[in-house]
Formats: C-alpha cells, sequence, structure tokens
C-alpha cells in the first residue's frame, strides 16, 4: 500500500541505484453482447488511493525478491481480478522513464495477457472491462501501455497463429470473423478468413454444429485451432519465388 | 564496479524491494572478410572482474536515475565499445530471474541494436565481433539475450523492412543477398529478393554503379533502401482476398 512520496533513490553499497520494479497486464479480450461484437476490451480496477485515487489501472503490482517476472504479473492479475492460470501471456515493453510514477522511479515491464471472447470476470463497480477504442484516462501510463498490447495483438494477427488465444476451444467461423474485426477495427471476409487460415493449416473442422439460434436455418458448424502454441506464420514466405509465397499464403 | 557480493535486497519505506537495473544492448551487424559475408556478428567485451571474469559480455551497465532505459543502453555502448548515435535501436526484452546475476538480484532490459554491414569498432583483446552461430560461452544470460536478438531479426527481415539497418546507404543486390543469407542461415536468391523488394516500394536503384572490382565485367548496379523507419509490410495482407495477397507480396 502507497500512502506517501518515497525518498530519494536507495543505492547499493557500490552506490548503484535500486529501483522499484512492478508487472504489469495488459488483459485484453473481445467482448459480445449476446451475439454481437463489442469490439477490443482490456481489464482495469479502480486504484482507490493516490497517486491516481479513483483512476483505471492496469492490473499490477511490485515484483517480489523471490519470483520471476512472469510468475508477478500472474500473481497480481489473479490477486486483483480473480483471472488465474489459462491465460496467453507474452512479455511486451518495459517502461522506465524517469517520472512515469510520480512518487518514486519505478521501471515497469508489462505483458500483454489474452483471454478468449467473453470470458473473464464480471465488471463491477471497482473492475471494468474498458473499450479500447475509447478508452477513459488511466493511471501511470497505462493507457499507452493498452494501446501497445492492442498494436501488438494487430500485428500478431496477420504473421502468427495467436487468435488461437482469443477464441474459445470451438467456435462458429462467423463468430472468429467477428473476432478478427472487433480486433482489426475493420471488416474481415469470413470466406477469406476460413480459406487463409485452413490453407495455413491452423483451422479444422470438429465434425459438429452449433447450437441452432433463434433464426432458424442449418446451424453453423464448429471449428477449433490445430495448435495452441504461438507460432509465426511461414516466416520467410517471402524470400521464395512468388509462386510458392501464393500457394503458401 | 563490482567487487563483492551484496548484501540482501534494499526495501523502501513501504517495504517494497528494489532492485539494480541494467541496460544491455546486443549490437549485431553482418561481418564480411573482403567481399565474402562471414555471418551474423555480435559485438562483446571481456569482463575483467567477477562474476564471469575474463568471460565475454555484452555492453550493459547499470540505469541512472536521471536517464531512461533506451538512453542508458547508448551510453554504455559508447563507453564500452565506442559505437555512438547511428544504430538502429528496439527494446528486445527485459531479464528478470531470480539468480541471473549471482551476485545481487539484477533486472536487465536488453535492446536489440544494428549496425551497417562490416561497420563498428575492429576487434581487439578486450573487443571480439563474435559469430552467432557459434557463440562461446558468454557472462550472465548474455549467450541467450544474443540468439534472442538474432530471432527477433530473422523474424522481422520477413514482416517489416528492418534490412534498411543492416545495410550502408548504398549498396548492390549481390551484397544485400549475401547479407540476408548470413542472417538466415540460408540461400536467398537474389532475383526473387529484388523483386519483393521493389514490390514492395521498399528498394530503389540510385543510377550509380559500384567500382569495377578485379573481377572484369560491367559494374553491378547501387541500390538504396527508400525508408529508413522501421514499417510493418502490409500486416494485414493475409485478410484480403487472395489475388491481392499475390499481388502485394
Amino acid at each position: 500500500m502507497r500512502t506517501s512520496r518515497n525518498p530519494g533513490p536507495l543505492r547499493d553499497p557500490e552506490g548503484v541505484a535500486k529501483y522499484r520494479h512492478e508487472a504489469v497486464a495488459v488483459l485484453l479480450r473481445v467482448g459480445f453482447t449476446d451475439a454481437s461484437p463489442r469490439g477490443l476490451e482490456v481489464l482495469a480496477y479502480r486504484r482507490r488511493r493516490p497517486p491516481f485515487d479513483d483512476q483505471w489501472a492496469l492490473p499490477s503490482g511490485p515484483v517480489e525478491v523471490d519470483e520471476t517476472l512472469g510468475e508477478s504479473v500472474l500473481r497480481h492479475l489473479g490477486h486483483r481480478t480473480g483471472v488465474a492460470g489459462q491465460v496467453h501471456l507474452e512479455q511486451l515493453e518495459t517502461c522506465g522513464a524517469p517520472g512515469r510514477d510520480p512518487w518514486d522511479r519505478t521501471i515497469a515491464t508489462a505483458f500483454l495477457a489474452l483471454l478468449p471472447w467473453s470470458e473473464g470476470p464480471e465488471a463491477d463497480e471497482d473492475l471494468a472491462w474498458l473499450p479500447v477504442a475509447s478508452l477513459p484516462d488511466m493511471a501511470f501510463d497505462h493507457g499507452k501501455l493498452t494501446q501497445a498490447g492492442a498494436e501488438r495483438l494487430r500485428a500478431k494477427l496477420s504473421y502468427t497463429n495467436i487468435a488461437f488465444a482469443l477464441a474459445p476451444e470451438t467456435f462458429t467461423i462467423a463468430q472468429l470473423r467477428d473476432a478478427y474485426s472487433a480486433v482489426l477495427g475493420h471488416e474481415v471476409s469470413a470466406t477469406n478468413l476460413q480459406r487463409i487460415l485452413t490453407r495455413r493449416g491452423q483451422l479444422a473442422p470438429t465434425g459438429e454444429r452449433a447450437t441452432p439460434g433463434t433464426g432458424g436455418g442449418r446451424p453453423a458448424q464448429l471449428y477449433r485451432f490445430t495448435r495452441h502454441e504461438l507460432t509465426v506464420t511461414d516466416p520467410f514466405a517471402v524470400l521464395r519465388p512468388r509462386e510458392e509465397t501464393a500457394q503458401g499464403g
């Protein structure tokens, strides 16, 4: 609990300055209202102390002496929001500018974390899924970190298989198309998406069909991602002859 | 100058632990002997004190209280190696595992730095361009960081224009092909490389020709990169119809 400004930097016996180090979670998901995508959302909690009292902040906290940065971010994420275990996690960036924390120099390592659409804790007075496209002011540089996380996700949708981390175990192509559109911020063709992901070997039909909705008609096929570890999609395709590039996607 | 193990962690008045924080440079270039590429190389200096006395280490040192992480890495790079100013620099990753520094917990933010081929300081007894493909043991986790930097560079050669940072202002296609081959570790076709980079608008002929070599024949055309800021190459190409993908490369 931080209750006051700290004095100047602590230095070790050799005179080297030492710093607070925090782990920060940029936890993103695609939100849906019933069957309609709301867009990309970030999980935030309301601070109840200065600095930035009453503002929204990303789940974060100090790194303890016996834990890695990754262990620390999962601990704070669980403590602040109840989210535990099954999130996709990757390091995003470390922010260390003097002044980013007005009370004491704090270096923060941010992680991008992803949940399948609509999963995660319910919002309440102190916990919110904020829309990334229209973020309110956030504590520290947490707004900037949120945008950096969203940008990383958008880029990786193109050159990796990261979409597996946004989807539940099985899904329809229409749902997947909606999720891609929500992240990228533009329309995506379901037909092209299905063709490209199938050609890359990322997508496979389950043989099952979705529960019929109220709209009538035949229920849609259910698909799954073939891999749930992050891989870069054909990173050297561009250096192969053009014909292979076109076939390899 | 570190001369002994430090005592346990320092804690601020709120009981939060504070850590040494270092900035580390993974400075890579493609080395050439005359006109033949030697491969991807990393700049290292020989430590002259424990821990890891006499081993090769990446240019690094403590972050001072009034500098950003990026300023810090450039300062240490200049101090240890004389390299200043014109390097491409991007954050790579932050390593904070307990025990990575055997004397005191130190969190290190590593940066990937790139120099045009054959540029940079001359090797001497305390400074070396180590071959990334056959690294000797290095101090701390600096060998692992070097491999992470090389992997980032390889991936970005495919989906960004980062090659501009590996080349001098003007170059022949054969030289550029050699540099790509050295980084990727496999043969690259000069014809395909030229076609792809030209189609992406990254490469332009200067109208000049190289100084004639000893081999006789007409001197090769000189090219330049059209942009010297990092951009992701057409990140959403994969979500467009197949025909556009093929044309857009």
